[in-house]
């Protein structure tokens, strides 16, 4: 079988400006999901920042990559709109999965993607605990009911984001909040989860289940064996014309 | 009570120029779906057309408007961005209710409001039958189990929407396709109703039926009473600020 | 227009037995519901009790309810399995709304209803905070993000149900623990609600934001008017017998 | 990797008896079944029938089956409580699949997994096309976008199922009619999937893409690896005594 194309898009500011952040992942977050990606055989991953060329997704690896994750947090509005654009093309008519990390709910890809704000409150990070409400869902395999962050980012409800298709996890923040931590949607052709746990500096991508939840996302997100076409067949500008309807390929 | 505002937008190219359109709408559809709307106490309804000033949607009028009424076909593209960026945020955040009706399905304010690409295929007008799916759902309040359109624009399956929150009604057509002809979705705090029928050159908002059910759409699309701000505390460029997270408003 | 025949159906025993109980409801947890219910003009409030003649619902009444709402705990085994099925049936083919409050989770018709077991983890009662996370729902209506309840009995995570139409409500509880509180479903004709705040020696049905859930839950969950028949043409024992289907009423 | 055990539970008289099945089917629709699936190195695949003993699902079968095809027409009632709750049982808290086929819609297990009647309006065989409404599902692998069966009973809308968790399928039937023909649900720890086509005297069972989409529903339906209990602490008759709710296994 063919190896499932991993690209993690990483803002990668914070850890090299930032102490804590810097202390907490010395080579970047990017490199820490890397690292435990890469000991799954089906995976090829790659890892890419804001600051490379092309801001880390030239059309050649983009359009070469079946799983997008993607980590921002304090520089979304510096990632282009025809990026964004091309990301969402390739997740509507390409199938690619997107999977949104903690701050990407306010990311572009994930706020056009699914047609929302993505917003929510928030506040210092806090210990949380993350329910499992979803334990049949590919996603949730292997994952107790329950797991434990020391800290991570308070992030609450009321959380501004389409109906989910399925919600996976739900967090519990000690200061009185919840949050829906681990949701699905899909979108065209493609799949999208959302998982919430991930500041810059907290462990939480150090977390055996937190690994585990990824990684497992991953493999559910991957295109689909699509037999079916996401494109009308005459459009543009202009009047739309006819299109003979047919019922077989 | 308050009445509810509604604001028909419409395209009106296709009645001014389309003999078979002119015939079938002497005066626009905007003019017959304000005739059918305005036999209700309860709602106070507006019309306006893409070449009226600022595209029909001046600030003040869609500050103003409660449910929001869309049929475009032909010319979405002349719709200029910023105006759907408004009509978006007075849905997400103002909670306005819109109603895309037929080709709205392409156009601007839908599928940016949706996130999705509204992607479908087509053919000529043939019969239809519209089956109802959710008959306790308001929109469906007094419509039977199906009722016939001698004809409508062939809208079929695949129908590239995000899952709908409530599927109401599906149709079929002679053809030999089917379609999720009448959909809901919520986004922010306002509520999107997606409804097939109603091509310019067919007679389907004069069917009782339709407009039964664009009458029970506007009065589910209302605003709600809502307490809770879908506003973050603090974003905008440059770092996120903390919030302090507050259960109590 | 009509009233709405509200039945409140209760176990009644906790609060003649169990001090505590006895305390908090002296005149049992269905006076209070009926007390503030009774508030409103547009609905008609019956009190009934698990001691009462036919379990409390004899036939008469039980067809003349357009939403019942019930209390039960720790006698669920003693309603008859054909007051259950009778329940049922006025639910799927009747269209009657039906709430179920707290430990309903568990009572049979719940069960039935869903078609689930209702299973959950709990421990001693607790400080709650009930988070809204559908605002624009009716059942939502005028209910702030959050409020708190000073406690209510730990219900947990993982909770078996089937996935709700409509989550919202979602409740923290101070021990580490979320859960699903206010959730909706539909089945056959008729609605349904299950709110879990409301042990019987907490005050929760006294918390006016309680008071308003249940209330406009009543209002959401009376019978539609509906014009399609949840009834097979033929059925019954024997060979099912041709049908002839046809899409006019 | 260990084999899927199947098991294809089939009620067996129509073709013993019936002219027109028995031509269709010489040696049961189960035998068809089991040929098509036995092609498969993952599956383990025995079949059944009512009038084996123990209406052909003793407990040492049942609990050593991970996922249940089940095709009953005429004979529902035939079928033991005794029997239907140990189905619902180990679907609930086994994880064990079930696959409903054709008029399963209406047989006792189907009724009792999912809390439905499962009524529907249906009439004479008649040429149906399926169409593929949710191409990224597992369960819609290799299918195209529409395919076309010569003929099969005519299953209509209204169709009172729970809301589906995903709507995979849509029948048209050439006399006017439309059907949600596949649809998945989840029951505790188990998945559910039901497929329309499969009437006795027509020959579906024969057709690649019912077959394939039977196929992918085996192996999106089996046990999940599940770390929660679905079970309640303490329960049973009387008071239901206090669990100290914990999070972590």
């Amino acid at each position: 079988m063919d190896k499932i194309r991993v690209t993690v898009w990483h803002e990668f500011r914070h850890e090299r400006h930032d102490g804590s952040a810097k202390d907490t992942y010395p080579n970047g977050i990017h490199a820490v999901i890397k690292e435990f990606l890469d000991k799954n055989d089906d995976m090829d991953v790659r890892i890419v920042c804001l600051d490379d060329p092309d801001q880390g997704l030239p059309d050649e690896l983009l359009n070469n990559t079946d799983v997008l994750l993607w980590w921002g947090h304090g520089f979304h509005w510096e990632v282009k709109d025809e990026l964004v654009d091309k990301i969402v093309d390739r997740v509507y008519t390409g199938g690619m999965g997107f999977i949104g990390l903690h701050s990407a709910h306010h990311s572009k890809p994930f706020r056009k993607l699914l047609g929302c704000t993505g917003n929510l409150e928030w506040g210092d990070s806090i210990r949380e605990v993350v329910w499992n409400l979803c334990p049949t869902h590919p996603i949730a395999e292997g994952i107790p009911k329950a797991f434990e962050l020391e800290c991570d980012e308070l992030y609450s409800e009321p959380f501004f984001i389409p109906k989910p298709d399925d919600l996976i996890f739900g967090g519990w923040f000690e200061h009185g909040n919840i949050f829906r931590s681990g949701c699905t949607w899909t979108r065209g052709l493609g799949k999208i989860f959302y998982f919430q746990p991930g500041h810059e500096d907290c462990r939480s991508f150090y977390n055996p289940y937190v690994q585990k939840i990824i990684t497992n996302a991953v493999r559910w997100a991957k295109p689909a064996d699509v037999k079916v076409i996401n494109k009308c067949p005459y459009s543009g500008e202009g009047f739309l014309k006819m299109a003979e309807p047919k019922y077989f390929d």
